[in-house]
């Protein structure tokens, strides 16, 4: 497991539960299946997103016995979405393991992730409200639409920040909003402190996938191998896109039109970003964002979840990019 | 459309009105969705999944006004599948028409059938009996894991029967067998007669299935394009499972293990296929099947839905193959 929740040993003994929890809820299906899962959950993520369930649920007016599984539930969606993710990008690795497409063949993963789906579907009908079922499954909707945006995007060197924006609401966000929305919604907290929480959780993951994105063209001169991937597909991250609003004479996009990099193009590509104040308005939007989670993390109500919240943005966000 | 309904004018009127139900439901998506739902659902498929709901709801005690919905509800989850499934098959055409993963990419093929799956979950949470939700959660889960059964015996050649079984339930009878329950459910029909339904649904869908397998076999000295393709990537189907149990000499294994096949090759398989008894054993279990579902169709209380199943019983599965 990840150290990240060091400081919050109860906590981690809930994710601990949660991890538990899946498992279980596969163990009967077939063996693909069950290795799959079992090899993504136990691959070191975070797992902010039940996180995020779980201190949701603690603004209600009424704890909610079942909140874990829930957690658990968001976390298979999650897992479901990263491996269909995989199939796109042919990833071979997944946080330093194989990927569930290299190890058990894309055909595999295909099912193996709409198994999941299907799973989650029947575990949320038992015990969880309408609405959190109606909530989660526009998530998943505004998810595949982001993604479908972001191929409609490729070799399109005037893309737009408002669809970059687009597209990480759907990849990121909105699952980071919904996680603490639902969690609220199930243990019935009040209308303003719901909305309030889904707002601080869209603006965490806006803050967070930029961040992301940031970071594979922070260290000096080197541009990630996945980012090369990515940049020879045609997908554009921010930091590309504010630098080709810079590059006014196209250096940076002849560069990147040629679809094969050497080491010394590479090396360009990332001059050219960095020149172009790709990186340094990238990061001014995240803080901007980071800001944003801030005040609206300030309005909640006072408790121990609010602090647990407050030490999630400042880890996440407050780093070095 | 699909001229298969051609002595039912009513029956063809609410298919009609389900398509435009599911034009409707996908309008306001990603263009990728609309055109993609729009392509499939007018390549003239017979509809017949809606038309088992339809069929099903007319066995309840109270007629529920919104089962058009449902029927609808549910050619889109075979939408869905037909989409993922052609990733894997790496399909160009699905009924001669250039199916989504060829014409949008395989990218946008995993995303527009996760986007259909979450619609339709968010379709069903509005106006059906929660068993219904589940029932249908249930099937999905088992028509993934049939797909991962499938790919798990690619290449065995002791492949059991009871495999391809578990294969095709998956793949075909427990959609049809979903059809016809969740029409009976929504109209509140009795338990005798909604588990009668369920089991006609059932046997149809495994004769269908098997029929289709046989089909491919049929034609003198000929095997279909998309069986060489099954065959090549070590796909087995029923015909071909029988004639290895008696291919005691193993003609037929060394020439499927070759992966590729010359046209004399694929006659010979051809030969050794109607031989060996693949084709005459597989007929004889359709012919169990659809006999069953006679049997459990004529249990049923007499009505005019009793008829149409009896005339797609007599379409469909008595037939020259």
């Amino acid at each position: 497991m990840n150290s990240f929740w060091n400081e919050y040993p109860k906590l981690q003994l809930e994710l601990d539960e949660v991890t538990k929890l899946i498992e279980n809820s596969v163990k009967d299906s077939h063996n693909f299946i069950t290795s799959a899962v079992e090899d993504t959950i136990h691959s070191g993520g975070k797992m902010l997103r039940p996180a995020l369930v779980i201190l949701g649920s603690k603004f209600g007016n009424e704890p909610k016995n079942s909140i874990l599984n829930l957690a658990a539930i968001v976390e298979m969606l999650h897992v479901a979405t990263l491996i269909h993710d995989d199939i796109i990008d042919e990833s071979k690795l997944r946080r330093g393991i194989e990927s569930v497409q290299s190890k058990y063949g894309k055909d595999s993963a295909v099912f193996i992730g709409d198994y999941l789906f299907a799973k989650l579907f029947t575990l949320m009908s038992k015990d969880f409200h309408q609405e959190t079922m109606v909530e989660m499954s526009k998530v998943i909707m505004r998810i595949c639409q982001g993604e479908l945006i972001q191929y409609s995007f490729r070799y399109k060197y005037n893309s737009s920040i408002m669809h970059y924006l687009k597209i990480i609401t759907g990849k990121t966000a909105s699952l980071f909003s919904l996680s603490l929305y639902i969690g609220s919604e199930e243990s019935n907290a009040d209308e303003t402190v719901k909305k309030l929480l889904a707002k601080t959780g869209y603006r965490i993951g806006m803050a967070f996938q930029i961040i992301d994105d940031c970071l594979d063209y922070s260290s000096k001169n080197i541009i990630k191998k996945s980012t090369m991937n990515d940049l020879k597909q045609g997908y554009l991250t921010l930091p590309v896109i504010y630098a080709l609003q810079n590059d006014r004479k196209g250096y940076l996009e002849n560069l990147l039109k040629n679809g094969t990099f050497t080491k010394n193009e590479s090396d360009n590509i990332h001059a050219l970003v960095v020149e172009n104040k790709g990186l340094e308005k990238s990061r001014e939007l995240a803080l901007k964002y980071t800001n944003k989670a801030y005040d609206s993390m300030n309005k909640l109500p006072d408790c121990e979840s609010k602090e647990t919240i407050k030490f999630i943005i400042d880890k996440l966000l407050i780093r070095d990019y």
